[in-house]
């Protein structure tokens, strides 16, 4: 619910303030899927999508390089007017945000926001799961954190949750193989250890962005029936119930549905491989991180 | 052949300069084979490892960034007493070593030295082809330097080329899965693609450090009787070589045996997996690098 005194105010006081988009930021690519997402749901807002492409794949990384990461990253967001960020980036959320938000950051605004992408997904699980049994597919990054188990242990201490790692489908999709024959034995190696754990799952997490491009080969060897939750439409949900319960931070958002693109690495390079996330052309900027 | 005028001046002033141990950079884990190879050969000298795990693999980025970062690595191993580095990676080799050798570093003593690894491999390939047709296989990054054809090109003008760039590969290697059954389609399809670009290849390069991890699935799907030229032996040779003809450079180098290892991860996660390549227990310490 909103409530209408806060928003009358905060609207009051727009003129005062200066008006900046979402920030979203992923270490490459996969952040592209929920940017996507956001845009369908909340197509009136401007973005400022930042890849860190030069130092990714953030996967297999530990927490302390992951960490210092994601911060420079935030930072960049926030230096660029951005009042809330984004992070599209299931490592970076699992690894860095609780240090991120729990902080005071030197020079940074504490009235902006960073969020996730794990807490969203789990807020879902209850509507989706029967058996009470959930298996997580992630990057070894992910899994090692345990922050899926972590999350669903507090919103719901009786459910189940199997994580199995799957350290090569991000750089399948990255090499375009997502689609080829080469998957095929990966993605079956990785769900039968996921479901060797638990046999009672009946959905599965895709904890990665670039896991829904490999959906096809997912449903292929998931076992009948089984519920697949991606996170860019929960994401876009959850985000536009966030808004609408803080309206002092949506009055501080840009509107006018533009998006930018912002890579640490060569911005053609950028551009020729992020069409496959977006199905629409994407013309990048270079933005160094480090 | 050396010159003992030379070799003799250059030991007279050895109690004047402060000996260093020879430096290897590697983007990741790859350059270990080099290394390891590099202490059979020349055993005597101490060296100084350091792998940029923490922004591996550099085998997809661009010119600029893999530029940046290797710069980066050789000042560190510069600064940290090394009269002599050498990339054992075929991306730096292949994209940053002209540049970093033709340029005047401000800060940097100009008397050392930076030696790749595409060179010594070029050199010998007269010695292995008869067809004169020879096939590299490589990192999108190397494959798109074109170095070997450029290399081979000033060496063996007569020579034919061809490249494929094996993006999966390192990951592969990385991921545990060199011997696995994943890796045959990928191993296959990049060979096949390779061979179908000329049938007449009678030599493999394997133009990437990681490469020689996957030999037995290469040796599956090559041709029958084709050669396969690892880089490690050869790098290790041509530097005896060098030393050979360089007293000047011989005498500056520490000598004992000793091996360090740096890393700009977490010391631990590289330990792990360094034991794979090495053979042997590892115990690095960080080195931050940007």
């Amino acid at each position: 619910m909103i409530d209408t005194d806060t928003y009358a105010m905060a609207e009051a006081d727009a003129s005062a303030i200066s008006l900046g988009p979402i920030g979203v930021f992923d270490s490459g690519y996969g952040g592209l899927t929920i940017l996507r997402e956001l845009r369908k749901t909340l197509p009136e807002y401007d973005y400022l999508y930042l890849g860190d492409n030069a130092r990714a794949p953030y996967g297999s990384r530990s927490f302390e390089v992951i960490y210092r990461y994601t911060l420079e990253a935030v930072k960049e967001l926030f230096a660029r007017g951005c009042p809330l960020v984004i992070l599209a980036c299931n490592t970076a959320s699992a690894k860095a945000l609780r240090s991120i938000q729990q902080r005071d950051l030197p020079g940074i605004d504490p009235t902006r926001r960073v969020l996730g992408v794990i807490r969203p997904t789990v807020e879902v699980l209850d509507n989706v799961t029967e058996s009470g049994h959930i298996g997580v597919l992630g990057t070894p990054g992910t899994v090692a954190s345990e922050s899926y188990v972590i999350e669903t242990g507090k919103l719901f201490p009786g459910m189940s949750v199997a994580q199995q790692a799957c350290p090569l489908w991000a750089a399948i999709v990255e090499s375009s193989e997502a689609d080829g024959d080469g998957a095929d034995y990966f993605v079956k190696k990785n769900i039968d250890a996921l479901m060797a754990k638990d046999p009672e799952i009946d959905t599965f997490v895709l904890a990665c962005t670039h896991y829904p491009l490999l959906m096809d080969k997912i449903r292929k060897y998931a076992p009948q029936g089984i519920r697949i939750l991606e996170q860019g439409q929960l994401v876009a949900e959850s985000l536009k119930d966030y808004l609408h319960r803080h309206p002092e931070m949506e009055i501080r958002l840009a509107k006018g549905g533009d998006v930018e693109y912002l890579t640490s690495e060569n911005p053609e390079k950028f551009d020729a491989l992020a069409s496959m996330f977006t199905h629409d052309g994407v013309a990048s900027k270079h933005c160094a991180l480090d």
